[in-house]
């Protein structure tokens, strides 16, 4: 392939009630403020150099407007739009600067789901106030700051009527290669592909009332489980319900726990552990029928009911408020 | 009151499957075999001194024989016999070396629930095998050399039909002072009682089928909340579902896991953190109705339906085989 | 003995910088300022509900005022009078209220090593302002809202120039009974003392230059080693240098790192785990000579020299300013 | 760069007493041994895959045979061979089988260090008995069998008398990329680099003794820092001394400790956090003079001195003995 996707950059989301989602990943999750522009704000975790990996704009309801990916080379993000050009995936320019922080980006609509990417490659690299600095030269915030303070951003995970197209189109028009799928008669239920050493960038879910275009959740990582159980205490000293969890997948190997911003509706999952693939010849595992169960947890909460629910990517790329 | 007790001593666990039982606690669970008496397994933890705190004897089905707690003084065992001889409880004479480690005992059946109780003094406190010796001159064996590898034993939980009642023998009784209560429709749900600073030494909650005497737990302790996660990878390593959790109580703020022995379903408890007592002037804390699902649990999981099985007692206190 | 200490209660301490002093404690430690009068700050922890464990004053240069004791009944205040008056040893009167949120006390010099002690009964327990509050109905604040967040004070360590006779003296006067001893050369280089469950509630170790009365560190928990870990960044965050650790005590079996008030020079020790006795017959463990490297530092920091320092207990009971 | 190493891929230990080499990495690390051939043991840890990430061979005094790289593609082995020539370094051809488990490999030494390496691609991957299994489908091995019981290698750290030329030869001709430096007085005091997303894959430190071709660790992964604290347990109750730590490292961000083989001085890492890096535009971060203590450790063991024992490479790559 001559165009390569780096890794995941950020998660563009829409709220209807600004103020409180911004306490929710502020206060809560811990994230910090990096910018504003407009009514939008930009967020990042401790340990994050670029310009934001999550940002917070209104709207009349909860929508995700794009994740964005950051390619290898800035010569990618051209190679990338003759390629989608080629297979008749319909392009956006988004001119440098449009969203804050950021270089040229191209945006398009995943043919065979309908979630709305973005591709760039120039991006700020935006120091942390003086008296907010982490003491380590790699690293950018202080870590323990407030809330329940994540590492890093890990992965997103979308909602797709159609599994096995969408995780084809990630694969021949990304790049992504899928590391396991959990496939019940014959049909893919869900499939977990990297374009990192992760255990996964991306995940897709099928969604059991075959809507386009929604999303589950993004991760945020946590170096230890005890992080993530100091997280749920967080949670719970807030009065805010988890989700799901805690309790460890078998697929990817993470200890996790979800929860949602209570705004928005839009899902977290505070994510720990996993395995890194750094052989080049992984093929990818199959969880099939009744193994399932397992690799969806190994230990832990059992009913993932409360799982169902998920928030619609945005009909427009452009519907943010302002 | 002229007489006290120290502290849990052990249980005295009845199985139909002493070779399965027997992997169960000391592969799985990581509890050490201390000694042998006819077909008697004892067992205790690494930082265990008392010959044993879990005993396993065979028997036609899965019965709890007796709790074990040991007195304050050796004289508190014959008070103790006057006072439960003065309240009209019937006292059974052990003599010394019939429960193997152990000197003199008396056994009775707590009068509110049909629990079968013993008082002791007199124990030994076997070293650990060379070879096994913990480097620490104030523990006693190795503590990671194989499976969960609790620290000690923690506390009790059994089942009544009468939780009130049950309270108050305890109370009045045997000197325990209740530090929780869970009140529903003004009926007492559960109870947390101590003796010592921890939160609890035992808890009763009311049987919903309103059965006398059951046994619901025996809860071992393990220093960090990872040590109890790590348990869980264990229990998984070995194809054992956990019963409920991991999850924190709001009663007595614990970190816990439930698991069943798979030879006699006796229910273990793995229990992390919560709270000590040295105030002298605890009130007695209730959850209240619409309080009480916080009270089960803070966070984690909320599906506690597999948490209703529960184990008898044996209905005569010398039932063991042999 | 007819009168019994039930715990350690609080440690009052003076500072030459109290704004710097309460910056340590409460936005780095992470304690929560309780009460304020005159120019003393009140401090507790997360779990505390008497009105506080620490005390700040501002005083000419670093004391320690005195470490006050929690009796069991209110009676045992005049009996402890009493027996102290017997042994002729000077008992001072604190009225009701003079310390704040505290009924009537007593204070007294240590005999053996001058050290200024405090008993009393009444205290008073106020909630957490709404909107700190602990979801949890037995503790108080929210756990993890700032700073290194301990749940709990654990213990004292005292400086003197006579560890025999001090353990005599808190034994004999006080009851508290000796867990282990360090001795070298047939000298007690230490000694680890408990009034309660705990490991200890108070240690006691040899001056090398035989000064009296002098102050080696308050000890504060935390439920787990990483939460320990995690306080270590944070001082890292705050580049404030860890005193020792981290390591593991085999005397207490404790995990521990020590740091320093950087403007008096007091030293608290973050502690998590070590062992609880509810055995009634314990008897003293001593480590002589070649054990005692293992006892101090099973594993971690083995220069102790940067342990060395330490501060004075202050040379009147009232040289608080104002 | 038209070939690339995928990974590290093992160390070949040589020792002088096989069988306490053995029991230590086996018994006491945690490793699994995987193979066996002639004298040699083939190890590795219980998320691997691969057929070893570590053997241990017996010669007459302790050195490292060579380190294993995996190349990304089959055909880089004869890339990397060609490219070698040019630069006149001296290619030995390892026929296949001739290292069990692993097909053709070449070895050569790093023409700044003399260190020997190792290139490979094809390798067996076995999974674990029958009854030693992981239920997790993309791991190996049950993860708490034994030991301190790591997840996976993670890299090595070797000793050069020229820190500049190893680094700048790691680079050209392995295409390995420099993340942090230390650097005092100008002079490059040791280098951390990466070809995966690791913190590193390799660091260089320069040897006080300007002596050729030394090895410093390797270090093995724990998934949280409370498995590296259990692992210092478990080092204790073997009575094996930890060489350093816990601590944590600027450099890296990882928490670790260090240990040594008593039976032939190879140090081990235990190694667990640290940072990964997917952004394509990662530039070396110098931490220079004054800032190179904090680099080294951000808080804990600060005595370096005890590190400073390192162990030789073989002096020809087919030393071992049989």
């Amino acid at each position: 392939m001559d165009c390569q996707v780096a890794k995941l950059g950020h998660v563009a989301l829409i709220t209807p009630d600004l103020q409180q989602s911004l306490w929710f990943f502020r206060d809560v999750v811990g994230l910090e403020v990096s910018d504003e522009q407009d009514e939008t704000v930009f967020l990042r975790a401790w340990d994050e150099r670029e310009h934001h990996s999550l940002s917070l704009s209104p709207g009349p309801e909860a929508a995700v407007d794009h994740v964005g990916w950051r390619t290898r080379q800035p010569e990618d993000v051209d190679r990338f739009a003759a390629r989608l050009d080629d297979s008749r995936v319909e392009v956006t320019e988004v001119p440098a600067g449009q969203e804050l922080g950021q270089g040229r980006a191209i945006r398009f609509r995943l043919p065979a789901g309908g979630h709305s990417f973005e591709l760039y490659y120039d991006v700020e690299k935006p120091a942390a106030p003086e008296g907010q600095r982490s003491p380590l030269k790699t690293s950018n915030y202080r870590a323990w700051d407030h809330g329940i303070s994540p590492r890093r951003i890990d992965h997103v995970n979308i909602i797709t009527d159609n599994t096995q197209a969408t995780e084809e189109c990630l694969q021949d028009l990304l790049g992504f290669q899928t590391r396991e799928r959990a496939r019940v008669d014959g049909e893919i239920l869900g499939s977990w592909m990297a374009i990192t050493s992760l255990s996964h960038d991306i995940s897709i879910l099928r969604d059991a009332e075959r809507r386009p275009a929604r999303f589950h959740h993004v991760a945020y990582y946590l170096d230890n489980y005890q992080d993530l159980l100091r997280g749920l205490d967080i949670l719970a000293e807030h009065r805010i319900d988890v989700d799901s969890g805690p309790g460890r997948h078998g697929i990817s190997q993470a200890v996790y726990s979800y929860v949602r911003d209570p705004a928005s509706g839009h899902r977290v999952e505070l994510f720990s552990g996993g395995y890194h693939v750094f052989d080049p010849d992984w093929e990818p595992v199959e969880w099939c029928d009744d193994e399932v169960e397992l690799g969806m947890v190994l230990w832990g909460e059992h009913d993932l009911s409360r799982l169902a629910s998920n928030t619609p990517f945005a009909q427009a790329t452009t519907n943010r408020r302002g």
